[in-house]
């Protein structure tokens, strides 16, 4: 009677994983709670919002968090329970409590989400309602994974899902994660969730650490209007029903295999996010080569991608690298153009249109026909050191101002 | 810079496909035009509604589908274009030209289909011109598949779709499908379509035999209300690019086997839609083993699935044989209930309530117990004959009266 396991592969593919996304009345005829749940208790791994103002669930995920431990993940969209103080505070402990209390776990083995409007009171009792009633129904049935996936989305206008398997200690581990974004047009309801699964047995400090470090090169290295919102939080869980004999060491050979099939997923999961812009029209991906160090390459890739100028003229066809050089000057790092070969394209073919700093000779209208293209690369190559970053970014809109001009916040 | 291929899998995967969905104006940000272009010419076969209202996009298809062959499959959602006469027709072709003309096909290579409000003036400026902006978008990344099941959706709260592999002629065939359902709270929105993409070499006369084959046991085998919408529609490419021996005969093994992967594929999207009804709170399989003939089964199955006092009955948990079998002797065909065997369970168990047309000892409380999960089943042996059929619906829940009650059509 249930869907055949092949057929669809998401988070309840992953073994002990099951999942439900229902409707409990925050949004109007959507999907607005997934459960996401293991059978047993989880290695577990958060980061959170850098933002200053932090949504309630968000502080109490923290104090959950602090064992590394977890085995429930829920997540409410229509409400972010943001500046809602104690009554929100409140209302995320009951829900994470009713959680619990169904499946008979501590309550510091729930990490609780939402995304949503910020500033609306948290309609616990609906919320609360609904995760007593619900939680009974996760199931590992892949149409359950799908209907987790849904129930996480604001704006977005398609689930965000992704799934793979490797080799770890001669086992084949699953691991699988949805994300939702940006709405740009809404960017107080642009809340970066990630929520991935996998079956992998790895010590809890371990996996913490794989996380936090695959951060910088997913979540971290995607823009769509620099900020970040009091909601964000990427959150892992690794049950160990994989089977293989449990990661205890970053020199584990399983270690380095699951940091970067993680990190792959990660960034997977965030480039949907930044296709997922209805005000946008053009996903760019920049590189930065030859920097100085990684940290200064990502650094020099954020700034970049996030000029209000360069994503102007990504989105006007303007093969503008006066405008990037400009950019990369003001990232507050050592920065000499002189040594800089800049390229602009589309996602097969790239043009050279800075020299050694020096304007490059090149069909000013090739590029432009480039540009028309949705997916856009920006190459720098600094030539000074070995230093890499890669990140991604939406093209500035006349209608993503229109929107934004005139929605009341 | 794509989606890792691996990662998702759907309609792109197959080969020569390639996809988008688009926001083109028609929803309120939404995607709402879905296109699915094979990059070479595809046998191709459609199942249309039975309904005597037909709606325009399905009188053209109808037309296209002559020769069954196709390229192109345009869907938008937000209006069903039907009831539109002569102005919905013009657009209709409108759309089909549009695309036709963008990719340099002749316009009969393209199959529309449209989904939403009925009665509302088509917006073909609107629908012509985001086909003109978005077949050049089209692509083989997995993110545009997932964009095009999303696309098509109206007031499902879940994409739909399937993915699978098997082997031909020592080659690899793909197949994958989207479908969209019922909405069962609209159900003049309740358009059933299905499409699906393959990538086996098959004559287009068996293609259209193996569809009208596996439509008998999977779409027409579900029930939400009993009525079929004015725009119901399956679709199925095959493309010939898995580059297998083209399959000419029924006697070929690999028909058999991709004529199975086909009914497995529906089957699965099938059951997608009964899954997505919000104002319903089981999923109920309903076999008949036994029977005549598999006719016959099949025809006990949808009579009894569309009972509404059957349907109450599962939302009220109550183990009520005898409208079943009242239901059953409604059908219109021979039925002798003193040879029945009845059981009635939940996904895992069922429990005998009806023996050779008595009534079987049994836990009256237990049964209720099973009642409660959200996925039943419903077996009936008729111990007459070989026939079988297996179908599957919803309950008929005081929500769904409700919502139905107030929706002004």
């Amino acid at each position: 009677m249930n869907t055949p396991k092949d057929m669809i592969r998401n988070l309840t593919t992953v073994r002990g994983i099951k999942c439900w996304g229902a409707h409990v009345g925050i949004k109007s005829m959507r999907r607005d709670l997934a459960i996401i749940y293991s059978e047993v208790p989880a290695s577990a791994a958060c980061v959170f919002t850098q933002n200053e103002v932090i949504a309630e669930p968000i502080k109490l995920s923290k104090k959950h968090m602090e064992d590394n431990m977890a085995q429930v993940i829920l997540c409410n969209a229509g409400n972010a329970n943001a500046c809602t103080g104690e009554q929100g505070y409140q209302g995320a402990l009951a829900m994470a409590e009713a959680a619990a209390a169904e499946v008979g776990i501590p309550k510091e083995m729930v990490i609780v989400a939402s995304t949503g409007l910020i500033g609306e009171p948290f309609p616990t009792e609906d919320i609360v309602n609904g995760v007593k009633e619900n939680m009974g129904k996760v199931s590992s049935d892949a149409k359950a994974g799908s209907f987790a996936a849904n129930a996480i989305l604001t704006t977005d206008t398609f689930a965000k899902e992704g799934f793979m398997d490797f080799e770890v200690d001669g086992k084949t581990v699953y691991m699988a994660g949805i994300s939702k974004g940006s709405g740009m047009i809404h960017p107080n309801m642009a809340t970066m969730l990630g929520f991935i699964v996998c079956d992998l047995a790895i010590e809890p400090a371990l996996l913490d650490k794989a996380l936090k470090d695959c951060v910088r090169t997913s979540f971290n290295m995607i823009t769509v209007d620099g900020d970040t919102s009091t909601n964000d939080m990427v959150a892992v869980l690794c049950n160990g029903m994989a089977g293989n004999e449990k990661i205890t060491s970053e020199d584990d050979p399983g270690y380095k295999v699951f940091r970067n099939k993680l990190e792959e997923m990660m960034i997977h999961l965030a480039k949907l996010i930044i296709s997922d812009g209805e005000g946008a029209s053009k996903f760019v991906e920049y590189q930065v080569n030859g920097a100085p160090s990684d940290e200064i390459a990502r650094r020099l890739v954020r700034v970049i991608s996030d000029s209000t100028l360069v994503k102007a003229a990504m989105f006007g066809r303007d093969p503008n690298w006066g405008r990037i050089v400009c950019a990369a000057g003001n990232a507050g790092v050592p920065f000499d153009y002189s040594t800089v070969d800049l390229y602009i394209g589309d996602a097969e073919q790239v043009i050279q249109v800075l020299d050694k700093g020096k304007p490059a000779s090149f069909d000013r209208n090739q590029v432009k026909r480039l540009l028309r293209e949705s997916h856009l690369q920006i190459r720098m190559d600094m030539n000074v050191g070995d230093g890499q970053g890669v990140g991604w970014g939406a093209d500035l809109t006349t209608d993503y101002v229109m929107f934004n001009s005139v929605y009341t916040t």
